[in-house]
């Protein structure tokens, strides 16, 4: 198909009467990020050639015309990878070169969801066979296959055999029913809950894909500071045409449940866990779900968090309300119990407190609950060490929950890959006899990741095109916690921008860098939570007036005019305690801890010399300036890469980095201002000043911040 | 481009081994919606042919390298736009038959917006030259131009020679600065302040592009109900960035001010008009915006409606509030003064308070001052009279306000093609010796109209596929209010689904008598206003409860056992006194008036004998009948069209009909329970009974409505 530009550009040479110059914007159709990593552009070259003489019809089975909807998702997708990375060269008649056979059913001994792909010959023709425990596997497989042809990868020898590391990879989203989302920063909820269950919106299928490409199984709809309506007939029922345009795709839907929604929507008198009204009432619930939803997932709760209702407020446990709702899915579905929870009244470190209330109710959880641990102890910061939950609760489904979206990590404006910090919570030792990724996938039962999601009405999703990158890796690490960051940044980087060697030499290490710039210019060794007050948008270091102490930036920095950071040795709140012991010793001392969580677990003197050579202060000033010099970087080497991208794309990313150097000159000014106006100390030689005094900073309201 | 549902196709043929059967899904990637009218869909048969012969190269004005960007982007829409309707065609080598030459220039004594498009022949080469009054008339010109060839004309035969009837041509945004949209329901504002100005989102070309196509020259970004801290600083280089973005577009931005601004944002003590200090920080506000936007349009003000400040907080006038900020204006703008009020504490009739309030300052308002009338008294109902103020105000510059958000005609989810109704409006005779348009467009000196827009983030733009229409109407009838509804639905029809006569024959028909149908089954008659509370979703004529009277249904149905109707002729608020003598006669005798505003004007009895034969109760229940009928034979039409149009969309409106349908039932269903209620008596022989007791229908509600 001809572009706009070569038009223009042909003219040119015609031009006569009026002078010319069309050496203007090209008319060609920008790409505006819709298509994700499945855009299948057309392929080039010898891998171009590969495929077209592979040239290969699709098989699938048919049993006296039925097909099973999945198998006929998995053609579908086929077909349309093919034709599109074929570009201009589908259009020669076939071959018959090739087959590829779509043929996952009855292997009764596999894992369901593993496939296998290998190439097979018949009567001189080459072939691919996808085959698979059950249907659902061959859409993973399908997914694979075009993944592999989409990198460019010799159709001839492509044999895969993958299986995910563990059975539930979900997203949770949390979308409001009025079309809000908390935390969410690419514009509305991408569910039209108005409309449903009679209009389905074609995203809600480009949705369903995108997961299955990635293999993710599970979706929690919506919000969990829930609304009880949601549990009402007229939701359930726009819920099941969701979960009826999901299935083929091999993705079951959950939903949010409020506690107390036998009060709200119903008006019991109680919402106690150990009522037997109250039971039979989610039993009656749960029945009437399951009769619109066969396949229905469970329940996500939020409880006693933040001002949920929860089993506590009836003086319960976690478990006594986990198992209840349990034993009304029993053996249909699964309850999964979120685990950050602390309290307006516990004066304990925060950082404490899930483990306290969740620890001690190791094994009193029904074997259809799942706890739902963020991967730090505190909530989401650019770098937190791995959540002391983890390996400490060997009788009890444990689950680690991701933020996709960027809530604390500049939003959507701001590049970060967020795959580094997840493979450096999954790699850690817990030292209970394993890593994080052993806890969550192969200590009891293997369990799961869910992923707060980045997506919203956004043309591109995600509201940054590198932002898909976060939504990419969540579910490539959930199937397969080995793989590398720099894998994942690749494939994703291929399949979305450009295959060129010398484009993807530049982006992946720009992408693998960006998380730890994050950190360097927001919060450098081990400082967390410094953000401004409820949005969570821009520095806000000198925030200490808010009524709970552990929302205020203060209670974290524990900044004074000797030193920094918050003691959590055995001299102060003694959460290293509950790390295994062997790690709890590595960290408890200022040497010998990784400096990148050192302020984190200790209060150390702005003079505390470290390893570097340069004191504490030093070392703080020197962070910060290397994270606005990484992003500074970042956009230069973009600004290199226009060939490579089209120029819709280009131009959003450039400005969005634009943003994002702004912002980290201002992350880096307001903070070092604020230090130093506790510390008093001047700034080591050579360091740029703030460039404006600490009460400007001070002064900045964004009232219209998003996502809160 | 070859697409998956050949593929498909064609390997179905080699099925062997597993048996086959892809007649499933075609994978063909399906249109969104996104690309309007200006799809530019390829030709077929003898018009492509045409075009490919024609060939042309486009030649724009070049002054030593220097391009006017208007020009620019008219060359660049053209190349687009050739490229895309010839299809495979633009592959072929250029024969260098054909020329297009955009000149527009100096042409000083044509109307700047005045475009003419020529055959010409130049040394054997077959030409076409779009000249105009300023470079913005040939981006109409272009788009002029590409219509015809979207439409299939020959391009030999194309000769153009258009202005506008009217200089202003707006879009009202009620979009708020966080995202929201009041009365919207296609989503979140498409306007992302949070990323302005770094970040330009790539709609905000494609909206400029769809206006410029259509004639708009406006664009009040922000919301009437206006927050003032958009008259700041940084709003401004918001607004800026969009200003120069919308430039080569022949777009104005105008901005929605608060009246009281200077106290909300700077502290003044008082907003009064007549206060030196007040003038003096609009003039001075008004600097600063010209310094960032030389060619601002200016400020439109909802002042003294429904809660917003205004200039009779301070015992002054609308003409006082209005000619004090055209002066700080001056020669660089214009201020657009809403005559949209009423009053909390008047109990006169609500469709007689703007009339009262503003016919009084005819001749009061400064040059650059334009007052902004609804097209009827009320407020936007699926049918109104024409508003009294036109014609009555000879010495004012009067604009017409028309809604294009479909608040009060069904969402976004019924299918109400509005042409008919402003072409009802702008027709209408004021009995002040023209019509309505004469008054808008050419009795004191020309001036315009506003559409309140329909986009938002939605993929389609509108919410429905059907919703463009109506945009493109708008802006199609402000240029030429002497278009016929049917040429705008043909054309519309044409450009944005398929050219092919049978479809047109289908699809126009049934857009021509949507709007019908929603009168029919909401509010025939001539009654207006019973919509739900607050939300206006659905049916609420039983609604008598509101604080102030004029928010209720019942204020505007006035039903009891005896009638129904409001009498506003002498014996009642004696409204029909505010038109011409000669309407009043003829509107005043209820055997005179059209029965489609019988009600609007009187208080009729049940047994009313009407013009038909029928009492009136029948009457009311055979045109509620007559609507939901209409809506079945709409989604039965559709039904057939299938071939025509691309499955994602062909399903979206399948879908949005069968909304339609079940609502129009209820709006049916729901009246006559409750009109039945009121009058004791039983439905006609052969009407069906309301599906549901009146009290289901009272029981309804929907606090998740859109759009409020």
């Amino acid at each position: 198909m001809m572009r706009g530009r070569e038009l223009v550009n042909r003219l040119a040479t015609g031009l006569v009467l009026l002078c010319a110059a069309l050496a203007l914007a090209p008319a060609a159709r920008a790409e505006d990020g819709y298509g994700l990593w499945l855009r299948y552009a057309p392929l080039e070259g010898e891998a171009l050639e590969r495929l077209a003489r592979f040239d290969p019809e699709i098989r699938i089975n048919d049993h006296a015309g039925y097909i099973d909807p999945t198998l006929a998702a998995a053609a579908d997708e086929l077909a349309r990878g093919i034709v599109s990375l074929l570009g201009d060269r589908a259009k020669a008649r076939p071959s018959g070169n090739g087959i590829i056979e779509v043929a996952c059913e009855g292997m009764m001994d596999m894992n369901p969801e593993r496939f296998i792909v290998t190439p097979f010959r018949e009567a001189g023709r080459r072939g691919l066979r996808i085959t698979g425990g059950d249907y659902g596997a061959c859409i993973y497989g399908a997914f694979g296959l075009l993944r592999e042809l989409s990198l460019g990868h010799d159709p001839a020898s492509i044999t895969l055999d993958e299986a995910p590391a563990m059975p539930l990879r979900m997203l949770n989203h949390w979308d409001n029913p009025d079309g809000h989302v908390e935390r969410g920063y690419a514009g509305r909820s991408i569910f039209d809950w108005w409309h449903l269950p009679d209009r389905l919106d074609q995203r809600m299928i480009d949705y369903a894909r995108a997961n299955a490409s990635i293999g993710i199984n599970g979706v929690a709809v919506n919000n969990v500071n829930a609304r009880a309506f949601m549990l009402e007939p007229d939701y359930i029922a726009k819920l099941a045409r969701l979960a009826d345009a999901w299935r083929p795709y091999g993705i079951r839907v959950f939903l949010s449940a409020r506690f107390s929604a036998p009060v709200d929507i119903c008006g019991l008198a109680t919402a106690d866990p150990l009522d037997p009204a109250v039971a039979a009432w989610w039993q009656a619930k749960a029945d009437e779900i399951y009769a619109a939803i066969p396949d229905f997932g469970g329940f996500l709760v939020k409880a006693n968090s933040e001002g949920q209702p929860g089993p506590q407020d009836y003086g319960r446990s976690h478990a006594d309300g986990a198992n209840m709702l349990a034993a009304a899915l029993g053996d249909r579905g699964t309850v999964i119990w979120r685990a950050f929870v602390y309290s307006a009244d516990d004066e304990t470190d925060r950082a404490m407190q899930a483990y306290n209330e969740f620890v001690p109710l190791d094994g009193q959880f029904a074997d259809n609950v799942i706890v739902q641990v963020k991967n730090g102890p505190v909530d989401f910061q650019p770098r937190e060490p791995f959540h002391p939950m983890f390996g400490a609760m060997p009788n009890t489904h444990l689950m680690l929950e991701a933020q996709v979206t960027k809530e604390y990590l500049g939003f959507a404006s701001h590049l970060a890959f967020l795959a580094p910090m997840w493979e450096e919570v999954l790699d850690a030792d817990t030292g209970h006899g394993g890593t994080v990724v052993r806890t969550v996938a192969q200590v009891v039962a293997p369990v799961g990741m869910a992923g707060v999601a980045n997506t919203g009405s956004d043309r591109n999703w995600t509201g940054s095109d590198f932002d898909q990158a976060n939504w990419y890796a969540f579910g490539r690490l959930a199937w397969n916690p080995q793989l590398s960051s720099d894998q994942i940044a690749r494939e994703w980087a291929a399949q979305t921008f450009s295959r060129d060697p010398q484009f993807l030499g530049a982006a992946v290490p720009m992408m693998l860098e960006s998380r730890e710039a994050v950190v360097d210019y927001m919060t450098p060794l081990g400082l967390a939570h410094q953000m401004a007050t409820g949005h969570h948008y821009g520095p806000g270091p000198w925030v200490c007036d808010l009524p709970r102490p552990e929302w205020n930036p203060c209670y974290y920095s524990r900044a004074d005019a000797e030193g920094i950071g918050f003691d959590r040795s055995a001299t102060g709140s003694n959460a290293l305690g509950q790390y295994a012991s062997a790690i709890a010793a590595r960290w408890s001392d200022p040497e010998t801890i990784d400096p990148a969580l050192l302020l984190w677990f200790h209060h150390v003197g702005w003079n505390h010399q470290m390893r570097s050579g340069r004191t504490l202060w030093e070392e703080l000033v020197w962070h910060y300036d290397r994270g606005a010099a990484k992003v500074d970087t970042m956009a230069e080497t973009w600004s290199t890469l226009s060939e490579y991208v089209d120029e819709e794309r280009f131009r959003a990313v450039s400005e969005m980095l634009a943003i994002q150097q702004r912002e980290a000159r201002w992350w880096r000014d307001a903070s070092l201002a604020y230090w130093q106006s506790v510390n008093g100390l001047s700034l080591p030689a050579g360091a740029e000043p703030p460039a404006h005094p600490l009460d400007y900073y001070r002064g900045l309201e964004f009232p219209e911040a998003p996502g809160q």
